[in-house]
């Protein structure tokens, strides 16, 4: 399966944890997942609270499960309470509708996905992002 | 109970997908039931995200499950949120309220139900109903 | 995400039944999975027993899961029988320890997998590997 | 409460991954958590199975579970199966008697644990020992 390598998700899950660094962020938790949704490379950085792990692993899974960011679901959310609520029952992850996970993708192609959670969604999806950029993907 | 057949399963959700090409929309997953609520046909069109099948068989079997299509659950959903959020906890599969999900009736009797997801949930629909039409049912 | 195309899984699923049909074997379900375990095509043959579905998906989940043929994971399950029964706590769908449940590699990288349930599991295996001889893959 | 640091886990990791290159073994994966059973830091080799990232983070969480290592706990389910089998209802994650999954102490004290899945149990094991031994805890 064409996918996020080790080496790579353990570039994206370091890069974005400096981001956070730089930026003087709370402790953040960081996931990288394959294109399946299973998990490539965790950390979490100390003080981060116990379900920190979950929730970035679930913004990257939910991204994937309905193929857009979960910025996006979080608009959906808003938008559609109900039917963003119904897919709890759905998902093997839980769906988590607040910015921080992206899909990851090569020549439009989807090979992973990442997700940070830790300060507001807004900086998680900063880092996200930070992440991602040090790929150099096309 | 008679039921959607093997070859009449696939019918429809060939024609669902072809009518999704006709219109040009997103990539599609279309899941086809029997009465039961079980599983008779799947496809998943390439580039349609990891969740699509559940939410496909989630809308197909929510219509079998309340006796309506999925976009009646989904304004049910909308007067009574409470009401439906209650039944995910009732239901094996999730209770998906949004369009999209139809049931299959032959000479008044529940044979299947077809569910269509990946565009708008009124795009969702008209392909389940295109792939229903193709069985020329009385 | 390099993985079968509808197209592909269609073609195996149609195979697979059809040597069902050749030996006179029982009503099958086989079930076409991505390389992250999410469902692509599925076609259940009439008179197949509710549960078949979620059985031959489990097949080829397991196999996923674990890296080897669901075949080895009914040896491994016979050896070590507690490892085996502790992964159902682990896994989102179930560990199926019978033969039926094949990964699908092209050019040594896992593509997807297929699992075949309904007639003993000899003979849903040699189902499963007529659908995949079909591909021609290298 | 006293627990490994994100830097320790990644060093663990490292170690226990470099280790399985030394000695040729498949694909692994490993995860540290804290003494709370909670994920610090994963990482899954290229090749590594599905299902790894929860098997490694079963044994490490069953060492802690149960105050001993997973090794002991196999040997546990070999004279007492319908014991350890009744703690998989009880514990959140999975309870997986196979080697590979050990605490980490220092000064007496539980400060996480480390879980390696991918070989055969034995190497597994030999592995985690080779990731907590880069710590030079006392």
């Amino acid at each position: 399966m064409a996918s996020l390598t080790l080496d790579q998700a353990n570039r994206i899950a370091t890069a974005a944890l400096a981001k956070g660094r730089e930026l003087s962020l709370k402790p953040l938790c960081v996931a990288v997942l394959d294109a399946g949704g299973h998990l490539i490379a965790l950390q979490r950085e100390d003080g981060a609270s116990n379900l920190r792990p979950q929730i970035a692993m679930g913004k990257a899974s939910s991204a994937l499960g309905l193929g857009v960011s979960s910025r996006v679901i979080g608009e959906m959310a808003a938008e559609r309470p109900t039917f963003i609520a119904s897919l709890a029952g759905l998902a093997d992850a839980a769906i988590v509708p607040a910015a921080g996970g992206i899909i990851v993708y090569k020549a439009g192609e989807v090979i992973g996905a990442v997700g940070v959670t830790g300060d507001t969604s807004d900086n998680d999806e900063t880092c996200a992002l930070a992440g991602v950029e040090t790929l150099e993907l096309d």
